[in-house]
């Protein structure tokens, strides 16, 4: 098969970086998301790219926190480009094996959302991909990656094969990413998670997209607060 | 739509419970999982449930280790079993706040055949779907489920929205799940995550089959070992 | 023994809440937090409780932000009172499995002094004990106790015995631990691991603090950076 | 101070090794323990090293699975010298970012033991210190280790200030530990943080040892199974 089997160019994705450094510092996480932007546009994925930490996130689960006390908040926009998109994808760095403030943050206020519902009666994430990107200098990938594919998947994203990718040096200190010598952008291990995770998430977003969203039937919490139990056993009966 | 809209019987699951207890003993597990295999029987997926317990699977991560020392090896049937699904599904109790060593044990040995490959060049578990379900009497759904998710998805399986379930109880020491009044066979909120899982992995598995699997092109081994780069800019020029 | 067998007056414990709710909502941390607080006045220790969302903490990891490019920063003041204290007790509420985001910016923050060094070449952290206390509705104690746990002694925190306490209700949503009918105040595994992670935390204090600081031999800075190895094999002579 | 300022010739240390490799196989965990072992044995302490793989520990919850229906259980006597020990030490090498199954079955094991008391009222592990030592070729030290040492204070270990070591490569499949140019054996961070956790296990084992174990007020299951409440609040009275 060829790139030109399938058409992606209805497609939208957005690109979450949780750096704690306001542009305009340099992200080593922008650094490597960049790579499957690249791949994305290649193919006329239309992907916005969002510096989480210059958009003053309000702390708390509401979607928008200015109706709960806080004099601003920069995630409802935000959200507004999360709902309009087929793939999530979040990238954060590693700070002591764990993902950033940042990010924790930008999962609680997509957490916010978690209650909302689409016309079938569906969570309002369901029929989104989700993948993430980690970076760091020296350990974490795995613990953040399986940290934050576990909330969008919990939210109602499809997670792909192999969605998650990353770049680390050897264990302890050392030059980060984007630095001089790093390895990082050589990293054939990095460059090929970043390609398959890139492609597997336009896959998956076609073919739901195709399928018109995840069929809608045995996951509507309309239809089971309303009662239908799509042939879960009763426990009465057992 | 109706449950019928969609055709599942040529469908295959399988269930791998990592229950430390051997037959005939109960495992609160089983008790759960089985809500998960009744709603697919119900729709015509042939669905095996494996106790992993009872097979001898010996430490390491070949396939088959009674080439590599071991007298015995559960594993290998087991092995040809997940290599005919659809659907893998692991169920694990939570024991000190993680899975099981003997879901430990099965995750290891599904790693075992990570570097193999299908026709098309991806790795030989793409195109199944994973998912999870965890019992305990106090605490760690999540953080089991994240974990096994991540490996599912590491290793090639594609996640559905929502593919975890699990049931505990208050804080501290209690019953577990078939206890006698653990109120967990009754319990709302873990009934339904068990049934959207069941049905996402249904759609997913589906919707994959469907398509032939995961479109070939972006995510083959064998042709990135070949130098094909799908589009991942190249660090040279940067 | 008696509780007057020791003298805990001299001792300053800091509590850092990190709900997201700003005061004076009702933080459900705070309400378990408070009884371990009692315990340590009860006798003598001079206990700080600090609402970190109240005090707008800068992202990043550095000591004092406003030294690189924020203009606020309520860090500084609250790292004082850490260094001033003995014992710190970080509490934290669960969203989706995890710590808040509020927690995860105040380990950043702490991180940032991570290569301090006190007079004797020892990270400037050695000689505090640390804990944690969180609350949730449903699920997730111990993965947030071994994050929040690991980083406090990776920081140079001592972790006494059982030094997590905690409470969560039955799998699903459901009331929080202040609320009407929670049963969490009731909750007798909940109050007892606050009793001994609280007694245990002020035990290990007094021992160390008696011992004059961690035994400062085998873990300075400044001996290794000077050369000094501590009897480590020397990889040369394998 | 000198090295010579303590005696630790009254020490016992077990390093339980979790390889999936029996012997003699050579284990590269083994490789970075024998630093730890070296150094501690240069100051008159005993250990005992333990490859757990080669004892056929059977799976289950109870100190002597004999009793409960396995034919054969190699972990009664480790458990002995582990009762034994003033000092534990857990070995593991990452599989898929996580630590081996022989880890988990070890800590199960442990585990088995968590309910014994010792003559203060205490639980049997009060007086030990706990650490870890991780190896892998990529990622998941802190991920592991948060993991271990969590059990081990949960079981009544004390943790000493960075209480972990561990060596990984860059991200990506590489030489192990123990492989010819892997780099690992002159990992300065590596070294150092072996160091660093090893004094800081015999530091601390000695204060606790002088101490006469940890203070038996406030911490006794018995006493607390016969209402003593040591002054935690009362939720009546609130």
């Amino acid at each position: 098969m060829a790139a030109d089997t399938w058409d992606f160019s209805d497609l939208r994705a957005i690109y979450l970086n949780c750096t704690l450094k306001p542009a305009p510092l340099v992200s080593n996480t922008a650094g490597l998301m960049a790579n499957s932007v690249a791949i994305m546009r290649a193919h006329g994925v239309t992907a916005d790219e969002v510096r989480a930490v210059d958009h003053g996130l309000a702390p708390g689960v509401q979607i928008d926190m200015t109706q709960h006390g806080w004099t601003s908040d920069g995630w409802p926009p935000i959200y507004q480009q999360v709902m309009a998109a087929d793939i999530v994808v979040i990238g954060t760095p590693i700070w002591l094996g764990d993902k950033s403030s940042v990010c924790t943050r930008v999962i609680e206020r997509l957490y916010a959302g978690s209650s909302e519902l689409n016309p079938a009666g569906q969570y309002s994430y369901y029929g989104k991909v989700g993948g993430v990107i980690v970076t760091g200098n020296e350990d974490g990938i795995k613990h953040v990656a399986m940290n934050v594919l576990y909330s969008l998947q919990h939210l109602g994203c499809t997670i792909p094969p192999q969605a998650d990718a990353g770049w680390i040096g050897e264990a302890g200190p050392g030059p980060s990413y984007l630095d001089e010598g790093s390895g990082g952008p050589d990293n054939d291990f990095t460059r090929r998670n970043t390609t398959f995770m890139t492609w597997n998430l336009m896959h998956l977003a076609r073919l739901i997209k195709e399928a018109g969203g995840i069929p809608a039937y045995g996951n509507q919490r309309t239809e089971w607060d309303a009662g239908t139990r799509f042939d879960h056993p009763n426990p009465e009966y057992r």
